[in-house]
């Protein structure tokens, strides 16, 4: 692991993933720049003196060496360093598992797929909303054709946690995510607007070709814009929008979508997640409830305990940390390790993930005209 | 009344909101342009046949010249007839009540509003919404400040009422709205977005400056787009969007807003009218419900049954018919008659309504630009 | 009308009621026993002075003679009057429309029973909520095998309106519902423990056999018990639990009737009346809205404007005012008036309204055990 | 571990709660009386072939003898077994991590009470709906005096996993639940209700002390009754009502409650857990979302993540093995381990809940009368 030193959220929340279905053993890292704090960090791990490296340069040749190297390595700092680490990873040969988002622009997430793919590498982006079963069930409902053709997605990842100006209040994580230097102009497209365009184009199996975006201040004093509400264009001609806040106030989490199609439609909401309303053309709305008889495998695939035992954010989070524990296992046994259908997100979903907040920008910056994703 | 014979559903909501708080008599009419459909009604509603008129337009000058001519005339024809029908009522010197949107231009609008206001007569359009005791208590959080300063406004009109090709279908309301000529390209806008838009306006008290639209075809075959989405911006510097559509599969009515300002918000679902979401910065979200005693006297005054008894979508539209009686009274008695700060929306709101949705409909012609409202 | 002068809740609901579907006309009355404000009152409803009686007996009497006598009477007095108001109206033969409960004792109840039928007299006993929609899908649903045998019934009337000590707080209601000597030592039971009992008979088509009481008191200074809890068993088999309150602090209106039988189960709460959730032993909980397409004609007869537009409590008593207009009618033009399947509530509904409430209240006196309804 | 081999749902959780916050290590076990089985079991937890016990009796002997033996041991067996296992444990010094119920007399939960409390044991009894963080808040608004003197508790764990006769159809589980020589006669008390007791005297703080309940059968076939309503009389003078079900069909797992207090209510459902409903008597009802800054210490606790970051079932249940954990540590280092106000249910909780059961059953024999709880 890289980062997830002493109070960083996202660090133990992978740790937590890595646990829960016991996949996985944490046995090296670098858990801060300062190196004692890595050390107190690993001796709370558990982890032997000897594999807590000085930086993930190191990190990264050291392991590749051993016999007994890890199988794969999390990162989970802040964005900005997420390219970087994640190259030097790879070209080291070592599989990779990134938080969200991957980095900062189309041309270093090409750069780190390209690396991945050559290398016969997996990269794993921690979009781990799409680890949930229902949301699962959902796109599998896609698929089988349960909602006819797409026509409508709203999609909203619009949270209240920044509805105060926490920067100026001492608040570390969002000292660093309203920072323009740091967590960049586009912070709330990067942060909260990536999640939501994964979702949408997880369950949909479609892609957002063009968005017009208008992006727009809630706090006072706040270096950042830290609202942003896109109009959204699908390749087959769905349409949409897309609403990301900080400082949604009185909001949650926020991450909710509704996907329309011609013959249906589902809504599913991050804060009940293990219940799917499923509204056919031909009948009433169903509610459909993680564990029940009726569910695909998909959903059975990621429900551990069963109808009326709610799985949350974590259990969420380990399946994507168990799915790619199958596919280490599968690539360690030579046997092909290809992109699932509803599986993981990985590189290539990176990739889309900042060309979305690429073009929102653009199309902000000129004044909100509709504008193409662009990958190349 | 001009329009609601048998079988027109929005002329019954009428008569029932009439009825509900004993305010009215429905005395005169023209129920429809076959005579006989119209003496059938007026015996069904029993009025006596002198004032069963072959035509809008003899009803108005006998209705003006009779010592015990109507206090009001509402219309409830389709939109339009409704700017001829208006115009001819109030140049005949009579008040009225005319559904919603009030006209298909801004110039109509206007002509209606002036008519209007020369002869002192009162014109309210009927966006029923507005009517709602908790939808009356929204605003005024709004206005006393509960919110702090708007920001964010999320409004929309999404039904699911003709996911289904109904025009093809034998369904004569649908035939009419989904025909271009008679409906017009912006059948979505005019019939339910002017909804959406008035109550957002309601709710905040600030006007929509711009907006940025992207229309859809939802079902295949429909002559019309069915599927409306925008962006706005608000005077006062607030973002938001605006979702319109007759065809998301699954949804009811779909009638929702929420409102974020910098020290609260509110969130309001037609399909639960008696309740209001307050989520105030410095405490927990607040339900609050129709009948409480820690309401304002805005909601009180249009509850009738008190905590825990619903009440509707009749009894909201009974709201406005019944603020319109008193201001008949008023003026029948000489008082003031000045638009309430609270009150029924009238002819300066069907031009808003309209300019609305001119801009959205030059806005998508103009591929989805930034498009101001235009009330001149 | 009996009773209904200003300030009485009720009243005004019944002539709302009465309105709403243009089916009743309001002529005679008795609407205080001070006759300055039942003369100030029949002047706001539009009566003629020589139609407002000093009292019942009179207004029996006279309007029996009239030949345009009324059609019906409604009583909205206190509880502890309905029976010799309700005797005297039918002794004079009119027909009757009577708040709940209908009287106090099996006795009173069965006599106002025995006269009704021999006078071919309609009396209707106002337990609205058997009016909604919802309620009479429910009940379809059962009749027509949905659910299967029916096993557990879990039905609340658990209101917060009297979590205070109102009583002792000029609230004139409340002053008299809890007075030992006029709203009796049951009222909890009389007041809001009959609708409990209505609800589950009306849609489970079963009778509570019998009952297991305890009684207790929330507020303290209160001279009654203010709270009911009582285990059921009826005549099926079928067991489940009343919960009757006037003090359950936070709750509204509080009624709510679960139904589960072996094939199936309805959940419907009156506080958002016009959705069922209908759960199949094979298939996914499923959300039945008023006006939905797949819903059975004993909803969609009480549907007046459609999906996603809320009707509340006010339709649910005209419901039961307009089923008993039709049954007026049918009654003048010497068609049969049997008791239908579903309809409104009548004189036989009373009696086993009464002889719940005693049972229970033996229950209680003696410790709780099991106790027979008796209606001999 | 003693129990929790292939395919025994709740032997997973145990292993998941213990690893979630990385307080345990699983290293010796009894995981089925079948010894390859129990290889089998060991292999697949990493647990050396040395520490794989024949049986629980060679298990507690060894452990204790080494220097490096359990700090405690988890017992995940059918209920049947828990009192002879425990007390083996118990007799040999072992910490001991008891499913519920304890066992199935109040004669066998009191010895093992004794046991523990004379050896200085720990017992922990895994009511694991304990562990959720807005059930320690709820139980905190009780103490804090929010709710003032509870009046009425609402209880209810009705589930509807075996709304078929599922031990017809080789459902292993269903087949014990459902034996009376296994489960018991009392199966949906011991199983379910003890649940749901256990839930009402941690939140209120108050023994239930008399009972009167009646049981019933849904599913036909079946050989025992698998429903049960009860009434409930509290030390304090509350009063209320339990409803134990594994046949309500519809329901998920059903675990509720409802307390209502002269002063305000909670309300809290498990299918919903990061949720509380708090009403007080003197504003509107409030949504209380774990992870809100205005939460107790006793929730932020036990929250990993934060508002809108669902926790469920796995959480909770680890939140009981963390606790646990604490006080192991606190025992092993000589501190004073006292129960927690709000901790972890132990074996004066299991006593408490056998004797629910037993008076309960010996209730409905009676004929439902009242029924005083007895632990002596």
């Amino acid at each position: 692991m890289v980062g997830g030193g002493p109070g960083a959220f996202i660090g133990g929340s992978h740790r937590i993933a890595m646990r829960l279905d016991d996949r996985y053993q944490l046995v090296a890292g670098v858990f801060s720049r300062d190196r004692d704090k890595s050390l107190a960090a690993a001796r709370e791990f558990g982890i032997s003196e000897d594999r807590v490296y000085p930086d993930y340069e190191t990190m990264a040749t050291r392991e590749a060496e051993r016999e007994d190297g890890v199988d794969a390595v999390a990162i989970v700092t802040p964005t900005d360093s997420h390219y970087k680490i994640a190259k030097r990873l790879l070209e080291a040969g070592l599989n990779v598992i990134c938080d969200k988002p991957l980095c900062l622009t189309v041309a270093e997430a090409k750069e780190l797929l390209t690396l991945a793919e050559k290398g016969g590498l997996i990269l794993c982006l921690t979009h781990n909303y799409s680890g949930y079963a229902m949301v699962r069930h959902a796109a599998r409902l896609v698929r089988n054709g349960s909602l006819g053709e797409i026509k409508i997605v709203q999609v909203e990842h619009a949270s209240g946690w920044a509805a105060k100006l926490l920067e100026k209040q001492g608040h570390t994580q969002a000292a660093w995510r309203m920072d323009p230097a740091l967590g960049g102009e586009a912070s709330v497209l990067y942060d909260l607007g990536t999640h939501a365009h994964q979702l949408a184009r997880f369950i949909t199996g479609l892609e957002i070709s063009e968005v017009a975006a208008e992006l727009s201040k809630v706090v006072a004093g706040r270096a950042i814009n830290d609202n942003a509400n896109l109009l959204l264009r699908f390749t087959n001609g769905a349409r949409g929008t897309l609403w990301a806040s900080m400082a949604a106030v009185g909001n949650e989490h926020g991450l909710r979508i509704r996907v329309y199609g011609d013959r249906g439609s589902v809504c599913w909401n991050q804060e009940d997640p293990h219940h799917l309303l499923f509204s056919p053309i031909d009948g009433p709305p169903q509610i459909l409830a993680q564990g029940a008889e009726w569910l695909s495998a998909d959903a059975a695939r990621w429900t551990r305990a069963g109808l009326g035992h709610p799985e949350g954010f974590f259990e969420a989070f380990a399946n994507l940390y168990t799915e790619v524990a199958d596919a280490l296992l599968a690539k360690a046994e030579g046997r092909p390790v290809a992109k699932a259908e509803l599986g993981f997100p990985d590189a290539s979903d990176g990739v889309k993930g900042v060309a979305f907040v690429e073009a929102a920008m653009r199309s902000y910056a000129a004044g909100g005209v509709w504008t193409a994703l662009e990958t190349n």
